[in-house]
């Protein structure tokens, strides 16, 4: 099908849907869907990050929502495309709070997958230079005992907390937090990050000496301010380090490093939260009215309970404690895990001349770094997608465009290729004794990142000790116990350590609620992340979105955002939205909070 | 007449000089141009920057470079556009050493401007994206006793200087040392900046508090990572400051911050510099290859020697040791001088309540910000022209299309329509006393700016002052004493005073070879900057090109980098190249040196 023909039938679309919603007729506009089709709306509709599964679904949110959203204009951007007899298109629409922009997947003229987004407020829009509203720096004129731009900065800085409270506190400055302060501030609200960590990127800094991204540059990019283009393709943990807080301080970012937070507690009365932070020795209390948990998509380290740990005399310590391996040559190390963490640690062991022992928890899945670039982020986060005029903005809606119920049967065939053309690859790793997966049901990486944020190794080498034996092997569902200069496993085997290195993982992410705000609010938010899919670490019933990641909680001005770089980025920017709605006291009817399912 | 006309115009015109050159036939390819053309080289041919004026001029140089440049692969780049009997086109080519970029304008079939640019050397690209040759970051694989990013830069800084000598050293680490430094970095030139500031952008940071860029945020764009797209129009000076200071962190500038150049000497028999540089107390002795002047394009502070001045009870200070009026609400402040520097000085004055006086010692040009905006930036650097797809790249080449010479006669249409366009401020100015003009010959603030660098006001609001009287004005050629409490001016009135600002300019650029390295080279090298236009404070031969900027000196291996933003960028590009050249041996054979006709 050519081009105009594709246009002409997702305006034609279009037109209905837009005729009929104008009417009111919510009938008529979902008989414009299949009957399974999926309305995926990021805050435009909805206030919130839902995905409608199914016309009867559409149908009620329609009937809850037209009234308030009242969008209109809908339009399409750019060339629609048919591949396969899908056309796909993207689309522009306003509505009654501002300006959004989706994506549609049409099927014999049905819309089969819809993407709403709220991209900016009508009448709180960023300044920018591409709508011609950036500031002019200078005030031309006479003013009489005119402040300079440091001056205004250094008074608001000094002010920010103590004469005035912020709008909203950040709790942790990594780059979820910096991403969505770097967002507020653009949208002019007022806010404080605070993080227990000197300066920003030293969340970074701290981890293990060896660590890299392992998620590549396109992917990366924090918002307004892409790296520039030599940047390397897995940024080193440092330079990210120097990256974030390079942006920090251009961004004008209001940070408080070396601030702990000591207790959250939210003030029905006053409608705000009354936060005790200790800000490098000095107690400070803070009255925001919204407070986001930016604490990582990880919550704390898990440490299991392991008998005996006490009596130990060599070195043991979670994998975030663990920095690198320089000092263990010809020492005996135990790695607890199989996952990211734990390939990278026991590579850089072993780097260093120690003798390495993996224990093997539960299998794995593994994919070599080169064949996720090609297979899986290639298409939409690559050079060949710059050059293809994909921008970071295009590829972020493309991805937002899957409904996380497809995902599965989307991902599989991907890595259906990625097994075939690694196979030897494959083999080599399971005659090593390895127990690996492509995800519980072959859907891969990325969906296993969203159903538990774990659970997979990229490859860039470990695999390879493993096949050789350079990296010894053991199995074992736990550690049994911990001995004056061994462990035993489960299975009753003992084996020498010096170093005990435990890559179990982090708790869910509203343990963070638990320690700063309080165990009763942790159970009424939730569980976070995970969808419900009905895989391992990822139970409940299906929520077709992330629990509790950057939309309304069952706790009042309450927030989580979280994740890695692109969803940073991503995200963030709704996340931005709705405070700012809430601090302009525009209406934001939140359609359909989820039950909450899952304590913790 | 349409683009295909004109594409076919451009490529027989290329065809035939393709041909022309490849056979060596320099006759034939002169006689492609017309009689008086122009055709400016920055290093493509040359290893110089010049300007070729005349076909007998452009033959001669083709004489003498062909045999060693060898170009090929001419062609034209987008498409061609023919406007009053001139056809525009951008083109390509390939020279011996690597790839060039270069315009020209046609008018009859025949050549009217040339303008030729090496972008890269052939083997020594520039590792980016775009042509898929970023680092990989990571190094996969077993590496022993791998160290980590973090590991080898600090390695590498704690060696350079001390165990390695640097290939560079550019003294100055202001827009003009940092981007020259980013781009040496990109070439994998070892390179150390020195600068007696403490950190980078300090440099901004200390001038006159109200400070601000006088040329817009389009102008500014640093190498390598443009500003985000809400930065202000006019960026106050801390603000780029601290801009300056996160770019030297992220491009990984070899920064030497507190630290002086306390004096160099050419060593010819080792072909090195023997500098010496005090490097917060700790005394250094560097050998680099090659020397690079980035001081400023303005010398040393020209400071005239007033009689009397050493009675004066007030305080007296030149422009740039002053920061701010807020000490002189009530009190009598004095300016000597009247462009940038004076203006923004008196209006911070008065706006802190002094009673100000601004002593005019001879016309300045004097042109709204708005309208300079409107037509003189508008057309390349803007919004508008953002949107119309001209890339700061883009902008820069036009900019460098235009031959110094043909300057003047294309800029005065412009200050024409400014002087009409904003008559009734021009009338206003005059009534007031001021003396102004739109350049000695009418060619307006850029031509002044290439021609002595100073001699023109921006206005933002300080000539409404003037014209209100809120500003006194005073004309005199020079102060003739300098009292207890007043100083007294050539034409016999005396004037309280309680400050006196000595707004009185810069000396020239090699005012700092003298003092740095020796009277003898700078007199050697001669003057700095200006291009012998015959007006004021530009005295001496036509040259064609700014004296002894961003190109081979009379003094082998002493360079000068320097100029505004848009310089900085814009010329950094050719000097680094250049460097970069000499570091891999590759033949450099400069062209035509220009005789040094004027000392300092």
């Amino acid at each position: 099908m050519n081009e105009a023909d594709s246009n002409e039938k997702v305006s034609r679309w279009l037109d209905g849907f837009g005729t009929a919603l104008t009417r009111g007729d919510t009938r008529a506009a979902a008989a414009l869907f299949e009957e399974h089709a999926f309305w995926r709306d990021l805050i435009a509709f909805t206030w919130n990050l839902k995905t409608l599964e199914g016309r009867a679904a559409i149908a009620a949110m329609l009937e809850a929502t037209l009234a308030t959203t009242r969008p209109l204009a809908w339009q399409l951007l750019g060339d629609a495309r048919t591949t396969d007899g899908v056309t796909e298109a993207w689309i522009l629409f306003e509505t009654a709070s501002g300006h959004g922009k989706g994506h549609l997947r049409l099927r014999d003229g049905r819309c089969w997958t819809l993407l709403t987004t709220l991209q900016s407020l009508a009448g709180f829009e960023e300044r920018t230079g591409a709508n011609d509203s950036r500031e002019l720096g200078v005030e031309h004129g006479v003013v009489r005992h005119r402040s300079s731009w440091l001056e205004r900065k250094m008074k608001d800085e000094a002010e920010l907390g103590y004469l005035r409270q912020p709008y909203c506190l950040i709790v942790g400055g990594g780059q979820g937090g910096l991403a969505l302060a770097a967002r507020l501030k653009r949208l002019d609200v007022p806010t404080i990050v605070v993080d227990r960590h000197e300066k920003p990127g030293d969340q970074w800094r701290e981890r293990y000496r060896s660590l890299c991204l392992h998620d590549p540059v396109w992917y990366d990019h924090m918002p307004y301010l892409p790296f520039p283009d030599h940047w390397p393709v897995f940024s080193p943990k440092d330079k990210i380090g120097d990256w974030l807080e390079m942006y920090a301080k251009v961004m004008e970012i209001d940070y408080w490093g070396s601030t702990e937070c000591l207790g959250a507690r939210y003030d029905e009365d006053a409608g705000s939260w009354e936060v005790t932070v200790d800000r490098a020795g000095e107690e400070v209390r803070l009255r925001p009215v919204h407070l986001i948990l930016a604490t990582g998509m990880s919550g704390v380290p898990n440490v299991p309970d392991i008998p005996g740990a006490a009596r130990f005399s060599g070195r043991l310590c979670h994998s975030s404690a663990h920095t690198g391996g320089e000092e263990y040559a010809g020492k005996r190390c135990v790695v607890i895990g199989s996952n990211n963490s734990a390939h990278d640690i026991c590579a850089d062991l072993y780097e260093w001349g120690a003798h390495v022992t993996m224990v093997q928890r539960s299998p794995s899945i593994v994919v070599r770094s080169e064949s996720l670039m090609e297979h899986a982020w290639g298409p939409l986060y690559s050079e060949a997608a710059v050059r293809a005029g994909i921008t970071t903005d295009i590829a972020d809606l493309r991805v937002a465009s899957v409904p996380f119920k497809l995902m599965p049967e989307w991902q599989r065939p991907v890595y259906e290729k990625i097994r075939r053309q690694d196979a030897a690859f494959y083999d080599a790793l399971e005659a090593a004794g390895f127990q690996y997966h492509l995800g519980e049901d072959g859907a891969g990486i990325h969906a296993t990142y969203l159903r538990r944020g774990a659970g997979y190794y990229i490859d860039v080498g470990a695999s390879q000790l493993i096949i050789d034996g350079a990296i010894a092997l053991e199995h074992a569902a736990s550690v049994a116990s911990i001995n004056e200069r061994s462990l035993t496993l489960d299975n009753g085997k003992e084996i020498p350590a010096d170093l005990i290195v435990l890559a179990t993982g982090y708790g869910p992410m509203n343990d963070w609620a638990a320690m700063l705000i309080s165990e009763e609010v942790a159970h009424r938010v939730g569980r976070c992340w995970g969808l419900g899919s009905d895989t391992r670490y990822d139970p409940g019933p299906w929520e077709g979105e992330l629990r509790n990641m950057w939309k309304p909680t069952h706790q009042p001005a309450l927030w989580f955002q979280g994740g890695n770089l692109m969803q940073a980025r991503h995200y963030s920017r709704y996340l931005a939205l709705q405070l700012k709605a809430r601090q302009e006291g525009i209406a934001t009817p939140v359609y359909a909070m989820e039950p909450v399912h899952h304590r913790r």
